[in-house]
């Protein structure tokens, strides 16, 4: 008797965000893995059991989720936003590549949620319009000296960057460190974005220039999104500016 | 009297993809902009009006709609994925930035999708674990040697890349020598995954080293995601097999 487990993405946290295939897969599971606020923010029926855990226990809690799917349950894992971008999907292959061998024969299913850099982009204009990256600037995953070789070489290519996990309390200084280095490759007037709980009640949206911003500006939910030369801020009077970065780019800009 | 502009993201073709809040924009829409196929999927009722046109009309299209929000009618302009990537998002606001001084008094939102390259992903497993870009390869847009030049630095920086625009009839040439230029950068067995149709009824999933990559694997209609030296393919016996980019990098392997 084999049950299975579906890695399903979130959303941003506001519920209109999530696709109904995530809503069906949340409803038709047993049993729910996760970092305890997104598990908390299910409202799960009695039927419903919760294995909530804490950040950084992901392989663990991938351990725990393919077991209990290899008793027969029905085992969902839930991730913020996309659960393959900084999440929980890596997480659980990776278990299954290095783990026991009878992981391999788990049914499993990823099912892909809005990410953070898209949910905030939305909400400022469009400034992820050409080519972009996506960095997770903690140092907990990879050295600190590859971050900042991706950050320079990123800027020489011109492409707008989206940071995840910009900062925490364990690691206060590598977004100012990044915003250093960034300098020195980008004009002081580049914009950057703060975007945290886009399309939440809580939501605050922050433009500002290179030059200006700080890491003071974000916490851990805060996606911050950097342009390139060509991002534009459109003033619209009363109404808020949109930052966009155009799709045509013209060579005599590089 | 003023009308509204919201831009929505359609996912990537499933309905079960779209989100709710993209759902109720267009039942609440009078007007539809967007490239026919788009438009043709959404399923209209009589009281609702398609304003469809041909791909690289984009400027031309933003134009119609905000002059017709400014008439007063609820106008929605649809993209397939999301609307910011790659998408009419950058159109919209380009127009807004460089076009008559009343549409920047045009209501205007933008509504986020599934964009491809995270429903190609989640298929096959977690390709984007880790850092990762997103490159369109159609010099369109830009001059050739500026794709050439990011498609080095994203190599060298060890990102994961995502390739939109890969091919069209009238760019036949440009994937094979991305390749090219990537296999004087990057290792013959790093995986590549060509997506096409994620998650509808045509759905193909292909996943190859980068040796064995060639041009007529894609279509116009294909995610092309090249992975790096850590990225991993995880045999599962009968079942498909997964590949991942694992969200831990060692220092030594740089």
């Amino acid at each position: 008797m084999s049950g299975r487990l579906i890695i399903v993405g979130l959303g941003p946290g506001n519920p209109d965000q999530m696709t109904p295939e995530a809503r069906a897969a949340i409803d038709a599971s047993s049993d729910f893995f996760g970092y305890f606020p997104y598990v908390e923010r299910l409202n799960l029926r009695t039927d419903q059991t919760a294995h909530a855990s804490d950040n950084r226990e992901e392989l663990a809690r991938a351990a725990a989720a393919l077991d209990l799917a290899l008793q027969g349950r029905n085992v969902c894992m839930v991730s913020g936003g996309d659960p393959g971008v900084f999440a929980m999907a890596a997480a659980v292959i990776e278990a299954i590549d290095r783990g026991k061998p009878e992981w391999k024969t788990v049914e499993m299913s990823v099912l892909p949620g809005i990410t953070a850099m898209l949910a905030v982009a939305a909400r400022v204009g469009a400034p992820l319009g050409h080519d972009f990256c996506a960095i997770s600037l903690s140092d907990n995953l990879k050295p600190w000296g590859i971050i900042e070789k991706r950050l320079a070489l990123a800027a020489q290519a011109g492409l707008v960057m989206a940071f995840y996990n910009p900062v925490s309390k364990a690691r206060p200084w590598q977004l100012g460190r990044a915003f250093d280095i960034l300098r020195e490759h980008l004009s002081a007037d580049v914009p950057v974005v703060f975007g945290r709980a886009a399309g939440r009640p809580d939501e605050i949206m922050l433009v500002k220039s290179l030059a200006d911003a700080r890491p003071e500006m974000a916490d851990m939910a805060t996606c911050v999104i950097v342009g390139t030369a060509e991002t534009r801020i459109v003033e619209r009077g009363t109404k808020p500016s949109l930052v966009y970065t155009p799709r045509f780019l013209k060579s005599e800009t590089h």
